[in-house]
């Protein structure tokens, strides 16, 4: 399905406005705090990073959206508060208490996120003062500031908005996101921020945007690291009227699939943000047991450094793909299984079919390439995302904070 | 403890004979069959690669060594004989055929390995002759030939043999190894092949072998990438005429000390190698429930491209290797983690303590890192060893079957 671009980004649906600032936590010039805000009260649901040493507002953020309701985000880019203890705690609760100050609302109702260098403590006077001039400042057109104060290395904005028809009524949709493909270290962060102008209750948002994430920001992998402060915040006000959804059915289906469409767009832009990618890999594991047989063959294969560099220096070296898949702990038969590169195949029956050397290497020579590789032990499949690793890659990351 | 060195390798220990072969497989001036030989039957066990793409001759040296006894080892580089099917299998077993009727042994008392690209059938004709060539050049001076034609992208040999002590007889242990720290694609391969004159029952020998393995070849990781053809033998033929090793106690503490001693010091040799390595890297998780979550804490810093990127740059962008273990799945109390690097304290209770910057780039300057972090729950902790990634590793990795 294709949908309707619509113009507005996170201030297309109705009732949401933003606006981002510059505090100087960053730089003088660039805009580091932004505010996205409601003017009705919004069902909120987050999917937040699985690492242990997670930083302190996805702590906050956790407990805030615990009971599926939320109003306002607040973020910071240039500092992620972690690595910071109990200070970092107080820090993040400040930054929601200073958002609902300004807003008149409740601090529970506040969303926070940071993402930047680990280990050093907020600024807070920058951040306060901060807050308090983006909520001063929200309009309809504060998605495009707002969108600039999340980026860290982002070579370009990030952002989507579309409207498509649910239950007799038009619902609209806008989101944006940051990350230059996991591959700047620390601010390695992803941060996505959904609002949408729907009629749905907490649990199906959370049912949904799990769903959603686990087929977009998860499938996606630039080096496998998984930053101290991913998030993902969905905020629903309920103005476009569509009947209320409560459960599975239709209506919940076309949100659905809006929401992943949203979700893939934004994740597909993060790895072709990759600083010092050359390549866009799209990998499909098929005929595995489930899908999450599926996405871990499929994962291992995105994530090894040997298949990563062979797709940079485009050395028709296959056996890389099927090893990576035969050590992900994916169920998988040798005999039957199956690969292809760019439409072509190179491995049938576990064997090579003789389309290597040369042939293979021209089909390696383009920007975009698809990798199907089947298990051949079943029905379900999995897509993931990646990017190649070049000297840029080793570059970059070498010379980060100094 | 530290072991009297002794001149002969593999065929230090009594009874032991080897060579090496040139053939063509791999060039025309360097060897690339070798057979290794007892001349009395020996206990035998093995570990194996656990990818599901393994290699042919893994599946039939598996086979050969279930019943715990053999007598010969057959080895070629230059094609790994993985990714071919029946007749890959066929083709190994002829190896061990070829192997035993020219030694007038059991073929199931053969040990075969192969090391090289993958998808290529072997070139049986050049394989065969150089069965037989090795076997007519067996002699104590052919661990030398044997270690080269097990070698690939590596840059010096490894070997190892020592004399110890073990119930009033002296007993020896000879041991080589090949891998350029997985650092070369396909050729990544790490094979393992350990002689001892020590008299051990299979059993005990396998619970030996097991428990060295997990601390030495399994604890070493340039790219976190697993070969189809990753292999470690040993064969023990008890020709020292010590008292039978079948029980845990002080005899078997002697051999185990031994094998850990022979495998950790190969071990580091192949990440010293790893081609592109410019910095050697100790990790050590401490403080960890248990064995098993130490060393998933500890591979997942090590295998980290970010934690290996800054470790080449000299960034000291400390919060990589927190963040990496608070993924790795491993237990940890954020508010008791603690991390060193270089000795220098660099993390307290969770939070910077101010050792970093320039000061830390000095201590990252050198060449052999300890790295060393507290997951602040438990007292089990485990080390892997490792290097970094630099410009070199993605020029060889994207360059070599080119």
């Amino acid at each position: 399905m294709t949908y309707a671009n619509v113009p507005g980004g996170i201030c297309a649906p109705q009732g949401f406005k933003a606006a981002g600032v510059k505090t100087g936590i960053k730089s003088q010039t660039k805009e580091d705090v932004a505010v996205i805000y409601s003017e009705k009260a919004t069902v909120a649901a987050g999917m937040y990073t699985l690492n242990k040493m997670c930083a302190a507002p996805v702590v906050v953020t956790k407990r805030h959206l615990a009971d599926g309701f939320g109003r306002a985000i607040v973020i910071n880019s240039g500092c992620a508060n972690a690595c910071t203890g109990d200070q970092g705690l107080k820090d993040a609760i400040v930054m929601a208490e200073e958002t609902a100050n300004g807003l008149g609302i409740h601090p529970m109702d506040v969303a926070v996120a940071s993402t930047g260098v680990i280990g050093t403590f907020l600024p807070m006077d920058k951040v306060t003062s901060g807050i308090r001039q983006a909520v001063a400042a929200l309009s309809i057109e504060g998605h495009d500031t707002a969108m600039r104060a999340i980026m860290t290395t982002d070579t370009f904005v990030k952002e989507i908005s579309i409207e498509f028809p649910l239950g007799g009524h038009v619902v609209r949709m806008g989101a944006m996101a940051k990350g230059a493909g996991m591959i700047e270290p620390n601010m390695a962060t992803m941060l996505g921020f959904i609002t949408t102008d729907a009629a749905i209750n907490p649990a199906i948002l959370k049912k949904a945007l799990h769903a959603a994430v686990e087929r977009s920001f998860n499938a996606i992998t630039v080096d496998g690291d998984t930053s101290t402060n991913d998030m993902v915040v969905v905020l629903a006000n309920g103005m476009a009227g569509n009947p209320l959804i409560e459960t599975e059915g239709a209506d919940y289906d076309a949100f659905y699939a809006a929401l992943e469409y949203a979700c893939i767009y934004l994740s597909k832009l993060i790895v072709r943000d990759g600083e010092g990618a050359t390549k866009f890999l799209e990998i499909t594991v098929q005929g595995a047991k489930d899908f999450a047989d599926a996405k871990i063959a499929a994962k291992s294969i995105a994530n090894s450094p040997l298949v990563k560099t062979a797709f940079f220096g485009q050395d028709p070296n296959w056996g890389r793909i099927v090893a990576a898949a035969g050590y992900s702990g994916a169920e998988m038969e040798q005999s039957n299984v199956a690969l292809w590169i760019g439409g072509h195949q190179i491995v049938a029956n576990g064997k090579g079919t003789g389309f290597t050397g040369d042939a293979l290497k021209q089909v390696m020579a383009v920007r975009d390439i698809a990798i199907t590789l089947d298990l051949g032990v079943g029905a379900a499949q999995a897509t993931v995302w990646t990017c190649d690793f070049s000297y840029e890659y080793v570059k970059i990351n070498g010379e980060y904070t100094t």
